[in-house]
């Protein structure tokens, strides 16, 4: 069940077949239907959630009411409130299912024995953060730097596959601008 | 000459004196006059820098010439292109000291073996990422959810000791408005 994730481990990390079979003892697999809640804003974040199958994200909603999408995850990717499972604090995030979803869920009671069962993965996650890093810093900088169109453009560019799962909406509040505006942007396209 | 940063690793994981010791080998402090850059967008940034004195930030330039920071560090804070550094790829920021500066830098040719040497540092750099992912989240959050005005007083409310060391047009940026509008916000605030 958790071959993806020894798989993904893998492409950081040595981590053998023994290794693999220990992890399983860590984790749960979980499984969504499409628009449930992994996480709800003032819930503290009690676990780091692996995808195995399908598309999640995290979103927040503004004071008037207006959706944002944060972060999205597909198969292969990590997702978590990191500052909430770390400090287990109340979240400011939501985490909600996208597609019907099926994920490997490492515990926050569970994650310090893990470590210390298999303390190569401190390595295999500091690395997995560092990525994480880098693409926030891109993201701030993109909201800055580039137009709605342009944001548009890099993101279709950089993530073909999300485009035809993701909601127009979702992907428009992400994006920092209105559907309406992501309609507009498409037509010129193919037009 | 490390001290500070083996305190601060200290706060996260147990670091004895010989340890400490070892860790000087991988580092050079560094000097810089305030405003000279530690890396130009389009270089490769070739270091981490932990802050032992002084201030710097991240900023880049928008299509239309105006400066944007990113992000700032002072004593006891890294601060570095985590992409850049990683992968080995141009910069699309600046590093630029604020005021005098005095760095640790770590450089890449020398990071993975200083992990080797130290191996429990990978739980300290995953920690030290997780932290600022959580701060980098939380960036995005409020730049869409809560106005220029509660930006800058949830600023001032979580960083008093920058307030008085960042030149205005530097946190007006940050915050994502004119200079103008900081002055404004700082007026009300006093009268």
């Amino acid at each position: 069940m958790l071959q993806p994730l020894c798989d993904h481990i893998r492409r950081f990390i040595p981590f053998d077949d023994v290794s693999c079979a220990r992890l399983a003892q860590f984790f749960e697999v979980e499984t969504y239907k499409r628009k449930a809640f992994l996480l709800r804003e003032g819930e503290v974040c009690t676990a780091q959630y692996f995808v195995l199958e399908g598309c999640c994200r995290t979103f927040f909603t503004a004071a008037n009411d207006t959706e944002h999408t944060h972060l999205f995850a597909i198969e292969g990717w990590w997702m978590t409130d990191a500052q909430s499972f770390e400090q287990r604090t109340p979240s400011q995030f939501h985490i909600q299912a996208v597609e019907q979803l099926r994920v490997a869920a490492l515990r926050r009671d569970l994650r310090d024995g893990l470590l210390e069962t298999l303390p190569q993965l401190e390595r295999y996650f500091r690395i997995i953060n560092e990525r994480a890093l880098a693409a926030a810093n891109m993201r701030v900088k993109y909201l800055f730097s580039l137009s709605g169109e342009e944001r548009y453009h890099n993101f279709a560019t950089r993530f073909p596959e999300f485009l035809q799962r993701i909601p127009q909406y979702m992907l428009a509040s992400y994006l920092g601008f209105t559907p309406e505006f992501l309609s507009k942007i498409r037509a010129k396209r193919i037009s």
